[in-house]
């Protein structure tokens, strides 16, 4: 990371270029065994997402937390959430992976489009969700849910620490996203898990042509000595 | 409703129209906090559905219940539920959320088609699941299983109150359902619901097309005085 | 089946053609009540599958068992599996329905199918399933997940008994998948199931033409012996 | 079953006596593979019970079901059961497994036993459990909860077939519960499961007490022809 | 409540007198529906508590949240909530109810009780439960565990509103537990709570003695106006 | 351990008389993270339990694997494990959490008990647990059911390495028992485990003997410096 509390565009790009199989690989060596989020599926899996975390935490609803039933933009902790989101951040909200009701809905994913942000992640459920997959925004969740949020959960904190599909996040964290689901990695590593990732993903592209030309296991995955010259060859190859 | 025990085509046509999570919103001013059935999914997204109830309720398979393993269409209550259906009827299955076995196939789903239904709902499985996805038919479900019915539920009654999806159900309520899933609006109020449903929808475009215009939240989602005023003008300019 | 272990192409034929809720159908006249995998559901549905087991066992992960981490392939139970796989055969993993890491991935899936394999099942999940699903190969399993195999899964035995899916699996079974999942046949009988069900399926599309065509159930479905001499003729005519 | 809808005092006395596990395994050989409540706990392990089934469906509840919320015990169904109880009843709820409110409470309970029921069952949880327990009263249950009932279940009918713990009870059916659960036996069967039952606890007690003076497994368990003989003389000695 | 933020004595000794069943029902008419934590169960039948709330909130661990693994007594949020505690409170931890390792264990419960604690709730696991359960101290929780709280949870913050079983749960609030588990009372209605639950459980004891007593339920469960005055009379005889 | 593959009296002395929660926290230490049995409760918690693993290994049951029904003593996988059970060894089975079923019941548990087995474990259920639980002998499961084994597992395997309660186990290993549950200790470091347990509940006595006196926190738990000290001259003063 170049420097301050925000990952360098590249950093970002090399992320959303690999897959969340190799960056798992990655943390890894890195000493995080598990930061790929249970439960929460892509709804669109044609795009992919790599972004900054703002965290939103909800409790459990009850009635004395919002008596009045009025949303104010002012102080509702959701909306102060959805408000602070930047370009290139990804908001993610802790549910406690209750989907008895929507986290959000359409228009308030819209607005996070608007916004710049990179993409939307919940434990939960999303509302108007056939609307929401029609947003050209990476959105992932547990589940789809068209009763209001205010019914089961309570907006109690932004920009805290939280868990979101059993991963501690904490704001700033980078959250990338593609097919496969959500992994979350740590801000002061993020530069070297994207180099690392990159690299990886070039070495594992040249075993599967590989193995898709016919090449046997042996040799080749693991690759031994032999195969790393080749695979080096290949590269400066590839990259000329 | 304008008479009856049916609802007019206009209700219905405007409750197709609408999401569920409109639907779901004002239910929950009626005093109706969850009408929602828990894991219940389309099979066809791309279609809706809104038609009155008829139920089939399913209890657990034992061998004294159905002895012969014969299927006869005058006395199996199975049968006697499709046979039942008619235009505009949706046929709702209670089968306790036990996915191990299908509750109906191919065959008897083209048969409920034929006959005018609406839809079929089930909060267990349907077999020949890849078939019924081809009939032009809103089909809900909560998983896909090859087996006979008879192994797992005995049809045990018709047109009784049944709780599906978590949700009780009572014959001839309507039954709706989009993209996100399948909402129980009972009779009595499905004109109410259906007028202020699709008023709320008429605001939540006008809201959307603004968000989707870069507008900021405040002042517009919820909307003050002043846009309630902006969106009665475009609503009078767009009916033109 | 004509001889030897190994079924006759005839019978693989079609068994490929036919959907597993027919052979649940007939697997049930034999005996078998519930031979259909629980909770593993189609990367590919529009692919179908019928090969003969390959099995790979899979037990819980801990320090003591790998502790090199290093995957050699004259050793390793995971590759010798894969590699033992020839024409025809489906790599079937027991992962005690444990998708906390992936069983394999798009490297080694690949690998499947240039040996000739006709499909991969687990009842784990893969990484890199996104690549996985670009393959065409029938791949069928109960999650994704991008963690590596070795965080939670040590292979342990290949080609041994096991359960998948909550299904008792033997080296050499017949393995069937269509849209709906995946289904298990006794390699004792799979000659008569496969004929059985192919002559049920003849049956059953004379039935769905007739109640597509508008014909109530009563006397089709159940066929009585009218309906019965329809078919025969039916289906004489059809096979000129 | 002497005569009637009623079983004899000796096919209840015997029931009542012998184990859950017994009766499982004939149940078994008269076809019936589980007959067994999933998930149904005794609050009583130091009772047993052997009754009639007089059954009770709840449904979810709704705002529009029970409008006033005054429970009128002529017509509100759930007191119409309770009423219904006579001697060596077995009270038998389906809460289709919600445990979110309980389904009776400890006055209701009370009134069971002053009408001389046998027990009560449910799929659901009780209210006022720690009082429950203090009845002179098998019960059985899947969890406890102290919300009303009227929160989550609506009492629809009384003695219809329904489905508890995942097993098909009809009225009039035999339930029989001991310290590991709840068994169902169809009337029609429950003189000749009882006496077969009864006959195997006492070969069963010949073979623990040879297991417990150390005799191997082996001609004992299952018995071969020499030691059924010496279970016969052991039997004829015994009953002396 | 007779002032400030702690709950009067005789409201904490009324509302540990009745149980959380009469308190559920009190609590419905105030408008909460559902206050009762779900899956949290006694250690402790035997023991009954009342106390304000002091919470903790537990995140997932991963690696860089606690890079030393050194449990330090002034800045470990799980240290300084058990320090927080005094005299009538409970110590209430959010553990999103992961169970796959003790939120706390013998040392630590052992020091609740020294300073007064009322007792301890959680939706996680304890480890050295059966030491625990050797402490006089009410003691909740969803399961046990052997392992150390740092291989699942970090704490992260303490007293801030939480979930706890799926209630909503205010540094403040009052936590009463019975043998059937534990509910939630908001602190401002604390004091109504209170009265409501005692004056309801007089009644319910007269009408117990009655059902007791062989008296049936028609007039008397629910009580009519005659049922009313005796046991007002009950009541007065009673308290002289 | 002194020798071959038997852990010492000393080692399984020391083992029986520690927590599990203590060998939890000494196995972190040995880079096992988590070795406790998920979801498998001891039915006898006044025990306690440390044995080698023989090891039992069910698939799914199927009507082919077993057509006979009949039990061969010499043949049958369950009946040879049982059979080779000597003095301090526990029988580990794994049932893959499937409790539809008990895995073994009565008599055979006694047969384990008079061969001078240790204790018995499964991830499933036991049938005829109200009298298992009156056998002296250690016993563990998921659950409790009535039904025979047969109809759902089939023994495939004796001392193979398995899965039970989600922990790898290999044949040999010891296998510690107590309230809490099961923990899996590999057989090469049960010496190291057993001496360092038997050291940390030594420190932790002291350490509880302080705070039960009333000692805060800071400085003894964890100890600092002074506090190890007092412990060495706790200790030398205990052990006189």
């Amino acid at each position: 990371m170049t420097e301050g509390t925000r990952a360098s565009d590249e950093t970002l790009r090399k992320l959303r270029s690999v897959s969340t199989a190799t960056i798992s690989a990655v943390l890894r060596k890195h000493g995080y065994e598990q930061m790929f989020m249970e439960d929460v599926a892509p709804l669109r899996p044609d795009l992919r997402m790599a972004g900054h975390a703002v965290t939103l935490r909800y409790i459990a609803a009850r009635p004395d937390l919002d008596p009045s039933g009025e949303v104010d933009n002012r102080t509702n902790k959701q909306r102060i959430a959805i408000q602070s989101v930047g370009q290139g951040d990804v908001l993610v909200i802790e549910a406690r992976g209750d989907t008895r009701a929507g986290t959000l809905g359409n228009i308030l994913a819209t607005r996070v489009q608007q916004l710049g942000g990179e993409g939307i992640v919940t434990d939960g459920a999303y509302r108007d969700t056939p609307e929401i997959v029609e947003i050209d925004l990476p959105t992932y969740s547990r589940a789809q849910h068209p009763n209001l949020s205010a019914s089961i959960h309570f907006p109690a904190d932004v920009n805290v620490p939280i868990t979101c599909g059993g991963i501690a996040v904490l704001p700033g964290d980078i959250i990338v996203g593609d097919a496969e689901g959500v992994i979350v990695v740590p801000l002061a590593i993020a530069d070297a898990v994207s180099a690392e990732s990159y690299e990886q993903e070039e070495r594992e592209a040249f075993i599967l042509e590989k193995v898709q030309a016919g090449r046997e296991l042996q040799g080749i995955y693991p690759p031994n000595e032999a195969a790393l010259a080749e695979f080096e060859e290949w590269r400066r190859a590839r990259r000329v």
